[in-house]
């Protein structure tokens, strides 16, 4: 559905030489954003739009398959795993090269409300805009 | 069976005003190597003693279960879950006051050789450690 | 002024096992929020009450005197250099027991305003607001 | 000299919705790990051939000169301010189209040793290195 490719920095690596492993949850994080993005609109504009506060998680995992290092190019891909009435479950998968450096999910929702009335919106309206055709 | 206290900062926050995610997984990790060092060691002198060359991440999961933000103060709770033969299940608790912020879970294992020949080794010098009494 | 003192973790180190840099900016910047709340308001009471969009940053600089590293105690201390009419600077060490690790400084404005009519506002209610004694 | 461009992420700002400025930092240190992999080889495998233990941060400043916020296409240049014998200061600058978003520098220096016989060495290796062209 929709991928971001980076090479992999010494700073995002811990003293074992290898990628320090809540790095990666950032770059799922940032490829959510950048799928947004990819539709015409980043993510404040889409909540004014929505009356959101927020598309925020509401669980994540990950398995990893494999290292990646300092210089590697790391290729994360997203599609969305399932549209439920209140949450959509995305599927991440990177790579480096053919190999299989970690796969992984986020299950995210659309808030309204604050502290007691916080609460979740139908996902329709996200799913509606990211069927679009990306923009350019 | 060990806990980390800490409060939440403003960096550690996102536009949306509450703990940007990919941190809580830092925590996680920050709460376990302050594990290993309650009973006097650290990760590498671990490792070193052990011929490891990292007691590293397989998987990670959390659930989301209300927000955090800046000047909070966050207590991370780990123990336990299941030793297996080459993996151990460590469980997490984050809390705010009584109030649940997430749970989740690390599964780690002990990783000795280089490039193709990297593989796991048995936990149990792991659980013969954590075993032990906390220093002072 | 005021201090805080942190375990440095494992994940706070690059593959040269030492602190990775910029790590040390975001306490320097975790110190000021803490600061702050030494009084008994964080940044977003602060602002709210004094009309800011936020206490910004306009310059920082640190010089790494010697190298830290995972189980080090840093002891980070802070103290105003400088009040100037629309800026403040606030000077920082860090510590690991009697150890220099580095010094430097941030340049702190208080920011009103959005877009082209940014600008900044006298920072006297700050200093106002430090000059009172910790809360407990 | 050489640049990096990037998309600016919703999780790269904090509460304020700018870029949280630690961040900034470690762009520069990622920019001049890119800078030292444009000429063919990465930090690990030209400290080996050198006999370094790190090409290491011995001070850094920057100024910010307007903000930039999530969606924001930041270019960030480097060049050579000044070779010294065991010092070589680059400059930075950060740039959203035309507009001026930070300048600063990183002094850094090619560091041999450890614990108390960490000293510096001649950086006319690095010299010759970053003057090779890039790689394709």
């Amino acid at each position: 559905m929709f991928q971001t490719t980076q090479t992999i920095r010494f700073g995002d690596c811990d003293p074992a030489g290898i990628v320090f492993y809540p790095n990666y949850l950032r770059w799922f994080d940032g490829t959510f954003h950048a799928l947004l993005r990819s539709r015409g609109k980043g993510h404040q504009e889409l909540c004014a739009g929505l009356g959101l506060v927020g598309m925020g998680l509401m669980e994540v995992g990950a398995r990893f398959r494999s290292p990646a290092t300092d210089g590697d190019t790391l290729t994360l891909s997203v599609e969305v795993g399932e549209w439920r009435e209140r949450s959509v479950r995305f599927l991440y998968q990177g790579r480096v090269g053919d190999r299989l450096v970690l796969d992984g999910f986020e299950l995210r929702g659309l808030f309204v409300g604050k502290g007691e009335a916080l609460g979740l919106s139908p996902v329709a309206p996200l799913k509606a805009y990211l069927e679009q055709p990306p923009v350019r």
